[in-house]
């Protein structure tokens, strides 16, 4: 990755620039038919292999039946038939983010399939993670005349599940026919992979096994995007040269969502570790940089941050926001109280100086030109004193697990290149407050929310967590979340893999029962025998998995001490940890979130005289 | 019900009519506010309750908490939290299906709840069912400003889940003040109740607990359709009757999917038995008439059809076909050999005589007169033979327990009033050639096809089969399917339902094998600990399960004579029973049916040169 000091472009930057001419001219010039010819599912394969896709998630469907012939049969992707598509869908979301600069896929049937999937694709368009979702619909012939076949709505509208899917996919290509078929599968994985969002791929089942030229595949698809315009951003980059002037030092970087999905991690790594700037990140950068890093501080989400992070970050001169996604949890409720005048938003595509936009001006290629700019500036940065982010245990009377102890407990256990997932609720909140070891990756969705996802992303995760080298997958999950998609660890066993997953068993909807509903019934749940789920679910033999149940302190503190678990069991079994919580007990940052969201819904209460 | 002779409008349709116009009246009407106020919510609840709903499913988020509140409190109407969204939407059309008159409601979160159920609400379209499916989405100020909220696309675009939810719901209604809020209840639950279909609310959080007049309360909603127009209706019975002078007795009915969705089985009942005319049914329309009935002669399915049903129906000089809904798996994949000009179709709100249509003549109010004009041909259609629709066991010189044996073994263990689901697959394919008792109740999902289905589905007809004073509920699964679905056993534990899951063993998706690669890995799934499931999922002390494995006919045979199994502890406890099958063993209609479609994708084998 080119760190260049001239702003002249990258030959990275132009070698994308040419394999994207070529295809387009390709996609033009009449075929001479002297090249090979492949079916367009091999075609189909071709590229994702080239991608770097080593696995494919869903389920089988007579729609796809054809298509799947091709994948067990391909000799790097590996079909990993899942539990069910929404499953499938969570899935491939998880191994994409593990999996920086490939791609997750997803394979279902027409209507029935697709439909179960798609909360799962938009929920990778609202984080931004690139999700391929191909659907295996009628043939050419069948979807002109319409009949009314199984799957369909019965009212000859074979269009509805596209027109579902336009709203929770950047790009979609519908296969008509042999000519086009390879420009549109192209167009949409380039979509996929440059914009970091899900696209939408319908595969007949006559086209998988028509015949087309192999040609394209000799030009790979680009993983850059386009070049920024050289002298808007030489502007650009003056504009923020001036605002670093005036800072006189005083300058912090806020790393968040974005500079993961762009691809930009080791260009936010350069920009922090040359300037030697203080750094803090949003949630949802969380771990992009290590957070033992000496020039860290930790964690800032707006009023919810721990108070010297927020006093600091929000006093700053000049703020470098990266990747910067403000939504409510990701905010603290909307609670940033950084004025535009004193920031600079550097995006995907455009980048923000102080009030004035510029579209066009994408992070991944001025990073490390201001990076070049600001490295002067890093003895003064590294005068300033950043309080380091820890996270001590605390010393409690009771010996129930509490979640002021159990997070920083757990800090402890974690190793480098862990793969930490934290289900949305007591887990994602609980994790933000402890530091993560280097080269540790974070995997969580806090925008987007849907319990029970980090089931199916811990699959996807831990897949891709082998392809990458990185270590331990561990999973923190609620009783009530776990729920939605338990079958999914039967997938785990099937594929011998070895996360460890933490249950956190509260009896219950806990993050509700702060937002709302204290003692309600609707958020209580059946109490199921959790550490029997990995026998019943596929491990009959029990050869494959272990299970635990931590009911305090001691018992906690000893298996997390034992090499055995952590260990050694860790690279052979799936491990699952049965950890018993009191039910009213949440995370620091959750408390106060709720505490927040509650205040909105106050004078729901004043109105029914309930306050 | 009204089966008068004259053709002037029943009592019960002028009622209907005064009460539609009432309501239309009420919305325009300047509001003097003298009636007594109640919240939103409540309004809805009222509404529901009116219509006999007793049940509601769903998941609880903190965009319906506030709402959960009142369900939880209301006297009749019992909250049934699922443990997801796709399971809820699959027991509200099971509840809907078995409650006729009534409608399924299903309440979910924002964005992930409401886009997890929507292939759930797609299967409710396609199959027409009635179903509510509620969404708790932010407050109307929200709405407006469109914040970053979690469980938001994170681009603003609040109304995605609408555009989505438009494509599979026949009418929606986004709430946004309490001026018009009674009116647009009223009016998507008299669409869902007419045209039983699905249909879509959105109830932001503060609407919920804003108060409004109660007045229009006091008018029911119609469940009766507008009455025909009564000179067109005339004219189209005249040229029916001018149909069965031609074809002089040979005269055949055939009973199809929408004379239960239009709630008109009493009368196609009364046909069937005042005109003697013998009567066939299309798999949609099994169980509608008692198949131990004299004059029934069985399941009419295209080619896929037994031999003698083929050739009776299909040369009948005149078919009633009422309800008809030929899609692919309804007709033997469309190969219904009956002339038009032999036809005349009945429909919801549309008549077809011959090649003409007449739309607005329903058929629930023309069945009847047409019942009084053909009933002086009884003794002439009861000279007319019809062999009996049964279904011997055969003898099988194996003690594996194959399809051909299975299916008329459990002929003999149905009773009266059993509830009989049949998954898609094995089950939904076994099931047709065998006949069930008087008043059971069949629940398929011919058309829709998603599997899983029946699991959600079986909790749903499970509860309204207590309401409706019906009796055993009565599952056959495959284990592929169940395991799309499997955490919906632990509802059924929690709300102390007795259902009877027969888990056909057979080691994968055996539909998927017989269709395409009868060999290929994708169609296998993990071997799971099936009669362990209950006691995991809930019922950890094993006092609401039991659970069975039978590996031979003697073993089956023994369970199924046991009157421990079939009648006592049917009432008491969930009972699993695990089915050991061959793993290439089919029911016969559906190794036709496969055949078929078989020859569809041939050509595909034939260009691979697999052939």
């Amino acid at each position: 990755m080119s760190t260049s000091a001239t702003e002249v472009p990258s030959t990275d930057t132009l070698q994308a620039e040419i394999a994207r001419l070529k295809l387009e001219l390709d996609a033009l010039r009449p075929k001479d038919g002297s090249t090979e010819e492949i079916y367009i599912g091999n075609y189909l394969l071709t590229r994702l292999e080239q991608l770097g896709v080593t696995s494919m998630f869903g389920v089988p469907g007579d729609f796809n039946l054809g298509f799947l012939d091709l994948v067990e049969d391909h000799p790097s992707i590996d079909w990993v038939g899942n539990c069910n598509e929404l499953n499938a869908a969570y899935a491939a979301d998880g191994y994409a983010r593990v999996k920086e600069g490939s791609l997750g896929v997803v394979l279902t049937t027409f209507g029935v399939g697709e439909l179960s999937a798609i909360n799962g694709i938009a929920g990778a368009f609202s984080e931004m993670v690139p999700v391929l979702h191909i659907a295996g619909v009628p043939s050419t012939a069948q979807q002109k005349v319409k009949p009314m076949l199984h799957h369909t709505l019965g009212d000859g509208r074979y269009d509805a599940y596209t027109k579902a899917a336009e709203q929770f996919t950047i790009a979609q290509a519908l296969l008509t026919n042999k000519e086009t078929a390879a420009a549109e599968i192209d167009r949409v994985l380039t979509e996929c992979i440059l914009r970091a969002r899900p696209v939408y791929l319908t595969l007949p089942t006559d086209l998988v096994y028509t015949k087309i030229s192999s040609a394209r595949l000799k030009i790979p698809i680009s993983r850059l995007p386009p070049a920024n315009e050289p002298d808007e951003e030489a502007f650009v980059l003056d504009e923020i040269m001036k605002m670093v002037e005036t800072a006189d030092g005083d300058i912090i970087i806020l790393v968040d969502a974005c500079a993961i999905r762009q691809h930009a991690r080791q260009e936010v790594k350069d920009l922090v570790r040359k300037t030697q700037l203080p750094v803090y990140a949003a949630p949802m950068g969380k771990a992009v940089i290590n957070e033992s890093y000496e020039r860290y501080g930790g964690i800032y989400v707006g009023s919810i941050s721990r108070p010297e992070i927020k006093e600091r970050v929000e006093s700053a001169k000049l703020i470098l926001s990266v990747g910067s996604l403000k939504s409510d949890f990701n905010s603290g409720n909307f609670t940033y109280r950084i004025p535009t005048s004193r920031t600079v938003e550097l995006h995907s595509s455009w980048t923000n100086v102080k009030y004035a936009n510029f579209p066009g001006i994408g992070m991944k290629q001025i990073l490390p030109k201001l990076t070049d700019r600001l490295q002067r500036y890093a003895e003064r940065a590294n005068a300033i004193t950043v309080p380091r982010f820890v996270s001590p245990i605390p010393q409690e009377d009771t010996k129930e697990i509490t979640h002021a102890w159990f997070w920083p407990r757990l800090a402890t256990f974690f190793k480098e290149k862990d793969v930490v997932v934290a289900e949305t609720g007591t887990s994602s909140f609980g994790i933000l407050d402890v530091p993560l070891p280097q080269n540790a990756m974070f995997v969580s969705q806090i925008l987007w929310g849907s319990i029970g996802w980090t089931v199916g992303s811990t699959l996807g995760a831990a897949l891709a967590a082998k392809d990458v080298n990185l270590g331990r997958t561990i999973l923190f999950i609620g009783d009530g979340s776990l729920q939605l998609t338990v079958q999914e660890l039967s997938t785990m066993l099937r594929k011998g893999l070895t996360p460890i997953i933490f249950v956190l068993n509260n009896s219950g909807y806990t993050i509700e029962r702060f937002l709302h509903g204290k003692t309600r019934k609707y958020n209580d749940i059946s109490n199921w025998d959790w550490t029997a789920l990995p026998s019943v679910l596929g491990d009959v033999d029990r050869v494959k998995s272990k299970t635990y149940t931590v009911k305090d302190k001691d018992e906690l503190d000893r298996l997390l001490l034992d090499d055995d678990f952590g260990v050694q069991k860790a690279k052979e079994v799936l491990q699952l940890v049965e950890v018993i919580m009191p039910m009213h007990d949440a995370p620091r940052a959750l408390k106060s979130q709720a505490e927040m969201s509650g205040k909105t819904n106050q004078y729901v209460l004043e109105m029914r005289g309930d306050l």
